[in-house]
């Protein structure tokens, strides 16, 4: 039996360990989007601490975001070994409306079924505890075959805000061959899945600004140009009948979808009348030469988030507003730039905007789309680690998303990211009842064994 | 002396004591908009019961409606008189914010030069008490010329809700030859104004939904159609580019400014830069072929009066709404009926609505439009009377907002209003600092007493 093998027995021995780990790093409810919950992100990562320590791992918390960075470093005997920076982030969403859970407690994890379920469980303690699982059982059963980096963050929930700070101030302690990031999820129990594109992110505040005080409609209506109105007409004209977006040069630095990867992406089973169900909505929309998969992946989006002005309470009020505020984003591909689309918003609405309002516009989050070249030895490796765990090769997919990380890393590191993951779609992510379904997750942690020793030998 | 000069005396020995009595009267904080002033609107309402007992009338409290409406009859010795039906209302709105005041209890009536401050005292509080005053002045002064109904209601901050219920119930009791409103203000201290037409309202708000919750914008964005963006574009479609409202049959019923009313309309002083100035907007808008006053008194409108949808806290969140929310009001004019609006947005609904969201539409408040024949003796009696007291011919004026009991008096009992009042236009209503200017409420008072011996005069 060589080391491989009593890795993968490892894994298979300690199913209810790693189980039992969940339910304690489940335990902790690390919400990082509410500050009374500080202390608990913070227990979090004190635990993971603890259990880079069991590991051997030499640890750093760096604090210099807004919730603590878990840095680890646990080297290979070989010094010319590749090193692969293990990503994960301990902070979950928060778990209200709890009436909505079939447990009463959310952060106490149940196994029914196949299923263990908690909050914080899909996305993403599992996965990280996956990485942690299949390092023990390499470290257990010999030499380890790579170097290994751990970053863990706390604050990927709320986007990540002090994430750059903190890799500005430690380039060295991150320095890798690449990232591998399991928070990407796959297409089903039987579909392992490979990310190489993510969408970015360009987030606006724009507000439109008429009178300066409420003004009673019945004084002043037909006079005085109404903000909301005008805010309507403007956001309106975003887009063309066809939804497709209007604001000048958007498109202009998109990368076409090539046949090739238009036939890969085809490969991917989507079953769209799941995806309407599950959105709820009373029919599909968007542009039409591309599939729903395609748009949702692979085009780029400008969306309404929020939209305020005046009276919003319950009964009537007879007011011109003040103002009127619209959140608005859109989600880039490559080759888009954030700049990109502040600079086209600004040209809309400065050729669109009348002289009876002033606008002003804040540009606030922002991450560029990113794209990993499917062909370099880091990713080929995890597929044959995939191919060899499910016995098909893994789906090449893009998700629509936006994960700040991916982008930080490459931008000011040089670090590309492998995607991939053990969540299911319908883990529940963000919602009630989120789980992680078990067998798939012990062998997601068989596959990291595997994926380990490829990237030894192929010496990535 | 006859009996008009010994009144017109009272009235001159007395204005310490009308001015004591709009203390008391202010001090009661009539606050009809929030719950928990309920027993001060109450007893706003006992304190005008009172008030009329002393002057000998027969009262009752009616309660069909949300609050107490104060009825009080005294009629005049001659069964042949007329019977002037005399309105009120004793709610006020919320003082707040308190900080915006220069007094620090704006229900403690202040005197700073030629002005009484506080809440409730322009709108309406000094105008109800100068029609009790001149009725105390003519009963004093011998036998009284008309019939006196009296009718004072306290939700008419709230847009009168239960004032048809009232009147529906009560038909007999307010049966009069006319109702005389003092709630519509006047141009300015030396520009007494008879008010002959109110623009009507129809008040809706309208639900655009999406998905059935909200979605994450990276997930779904470019397949699911966005309720916020297709709210824009529904909210974009109601007005043309020249802000004419584009709603199907918006304009077929309304009555063409006769070239003689428009000569009438601008002999009215209108200063539009102090119009633009206390709205504080960046310039003047509207139908460019009509005078600013015409648009906002004689021309009808579509405001957007609130708007919601989304994430609308500090920061961002990238979703994709489950609905998108706007409250909708039209300001009516003569011959133009709620109902055709109600159809017409329905219409437009319909036709522009694309099938990827669905839309619900609820008509909220409405009030008709309303014209007074200005050439009937219950007017020129009043036109004479305020002629009388300032030296002048009064302007005759629209007014651009909505008085809801105004319709319900045409509509339900047959019974035209003759509108004026003694408050200013930069009184502060509504806001801090409210006043009313004493030299014009005596000067007002005055002239009531006139106008009801001009109407037993005319013996309309």
């Amino acid at each position: 039996m060589d080391a491989r093998e009593r890795a993968l027995a490892y894994v298979q021995q300690h199913e209810a360990d790693f189980l039992q780990r969940l339910a304690e790093f489940v335990a902790i409810p690390s919400v990082s989007t509410k500050p009374e919950y500080q202390a608990e992100v913070a227990r979090a990562a004190d635990w993971l601490i603890d259990q880079l320590q069991r590991l051997g791992a030499q640890t750093a918390r760096f604090t210099e975001g807004v919730h603590p960075m878990v840095y680890g470093h646990l080297p290979a005997d070989n010094p010319d070994a590749p090193t692969v920076l293990l990503y994960g982030h301990y902070d979950v969403q928060p778990a209200e409306p709890l009436e909505k859970w079939s447990q009463p407690d959310p952060f106490r994890l149940e196994i029914r079924g196949e299923n263990a379920y908690g909050r914080g469980t899909a996305d993403m303690k599992a996965q990280l505890l996956a990485l942690l699982a299949a390092v023990e059982a390499v470290r257990h059963a010999g030499p380890q075959p790579v170097h290994f980096k751990f970053l863990f963050e706390g604050e990927e929930e709320i986007g990540s805000p002090g994430a750059a700070r903190v890799l500005a101030a430690h380039p060295e302690a991150f320095r890798a061959d690449f990232c591998l990031n399991p928070d990407a999820g796959m297409q089903g129990p039987d579909l392992p899945s490979i990310t190489y594109a993510l969408r970015g992110l360009a987030y606006f505040e724009l507000r439109v600004h008429g009178p300066s005080h409420d003004l009673h409609s019945g004084a002043y209506g037909g006079a005085i140009h109404n903000p909301a109105q005008a805010m309507a007409e403007l956001l309106a004209g975003m887009h063309d009948a066809d939804g497709r977006v209007t604001l000048p040069g958007f498109y202009d630095r998109v990368r076409p979808l090539t046949d090739e990867e238009r036939a890969r992406l085809a490969q991917i089973p989507f079953d769209e009348e799941a995806f309407l169900a599950s959105a709820g909505a009373p029919a599909l929309w968007g542009e039409p030469e591309y599939t729903v998969l395609e748009r949702i992946t692979a085009r780029p989006t400008l969306e309404i988030n929020g939209l305020y002005s005046g009276f919003i309470e319950e009964g009537s009020k007879t007011i011109i507003p003040a103002y009127a505020m619209a959140k608005l984003s859109a989600r880039l591909v490559p080759d888009q730039r954030p700049e990109d689309v502040a600079q086209g918003l600004r040209a809309h609405l400065e050729t669109h905007a009348p002289p009876t309002i002033r606008w002003e516009l804040e540009q606030m989050a922002s991450a560029p789309p990113v794209m990993v070249d499917v062909d370099t030895p880091a990713v080929q490796a995890l597929a044959r680690a995939l191919a060899q765990t499910w016995g098909r090769e893994p789906l090449y997919t893009r998700n629509g998303g936006t994960i700040p990380i991916v982008a930080m890393l490459q931008d000011q590191l040089g670090i590309a990211s492998v995607l991939t993951g053990f969540a299911l779609p319908d883990s529940g992510m963000h919602g009630p009842d989120e789980h992680q379904h078990l067998p798939t997750w012990y062998k997601g942690i068989r596959a990291l064994v595997r994926y380990f020793y490829e990237l030894g030998e192929s010496g990535s």
